[in-house]
């Protein structure tokens, strides 16, 4: 059964996922869907602001100390972004509304690289145009596109999509119905996902 | 280097830590040093009066799923206590004032077995006399001992410790400073505590 991964550019544990997860579902022979959608909403309708590792400072530290020891582990390269939480929206759109497309998981890994790896601003246009230009993309029409109403639409129906399944944090894997919530559970979704498939 | 392990009687991934962590720890040639506390103080001054599973239900609902998955998969029985949280007050204070106790880590693994395998109310003290006793100890002296103020104020102290030390929830793990949150840390912490000794 296919393994579907929900994703908040934002979302500090799903960098890790992002960059090991292809060619770990490929390797169990399980069938990847990228899922973005936004957690600002859903922790909006928790009455949270900001991000709770933001709010809950004791939890926040240890997050960060946390990432530090896995991507170290997995050999995955970590700068602390300077901001935190960026905006991802723009990012999300063009992974919204180029679905489907052959380059989009280099395009979601190269943003989590810039804002995770790199320290840069993934709110700004002009990073997401070169992210998509590196890939060979027509970045500003790409961007354009993704900010008409239906792309727009299409985001926001994803994530009440997302809320409606009980999804409420990042990232998060689903396989038909049953819901597997962080980094540390890709193996269990996967291994659930292949025995599904058999 | 010893590992702690930071627990509270009411925390739903403390019970398969109880359940597996003297073993593992054991095999690995790490000592182990049990460390009760309240989880309930911490959550107050965050803001929290019930269980963040209580009050964040999506969170609470996913909870409960992903416990049925571990217990199952490491072989733990689980039963969906109708009550959640018990208050673990009277159990945690002969934790404490037992503390170092050859037969203390049968009682905790007893009591949490009584919670989350058995549905029993560990709030009330005549079960966990029951416990005692039957670890041949004499319970209900256990039990008024620790009581007494000089006992009170060791699980406060150390409840206090935790909340200083940047502990926010259970199961937790410190190596030194080093810290880990999470039943699924648990071998993270031991193959650390192990890397420290040699």
């Amino acid at each position: 059964m296919a393994l579907e991964f929900w994703f908040d550019f934002a979302s500090t544990y799903s960098y890790p996922t992002a960059m090991r997860i292809e060619a770990q579902a490929a390797a169990a022979g399980v069938a990847l869907t990228w899922k973005p959608f936004l957690l600002g909403p859903l922790f909006q309708s928790q009455g949270w602001t900001d991000s709770p590792f933001n709010i809950y400072p004791a939890k926040g530290r240890y997050m960060w100390r946390d990432l530090e020891r896995l991507c170290s582990e997995l050999d995955i390269p970590l700068r602390h972004p300077t901001k935190f939480p960026r905006n991802g929206v723009i990012a999300s759109r063009i992974a919204s509304s180029c679905e489907g497309e052959p380059w989009i998981p280099d395009f979601i890994r190269a943003v989590y690289r810039a804002n995770f790896a790199e320290d840069r601003d993934i709110a700004d246009a002009e990073l997401i145009a070169d992210c998509l230009e590196a890939l060979g993309q027509p970045g500003r029409t790409l961007i354009e596109r993704s900010q008409l109403p239906e792309q727009k639409d299409k985001l926001r129906r994803q994530t009440e999509e997302a809320q409606a399944r009980g999804i409420f944090g990042a990232p998060t894997f689903m396989v038909g119905d049953e819901m597997f919530w962080g980094n540390d559970r890709l193996e269990a979704a996967i291994a659930w996902g292949r025995r599904k498939t058999e």
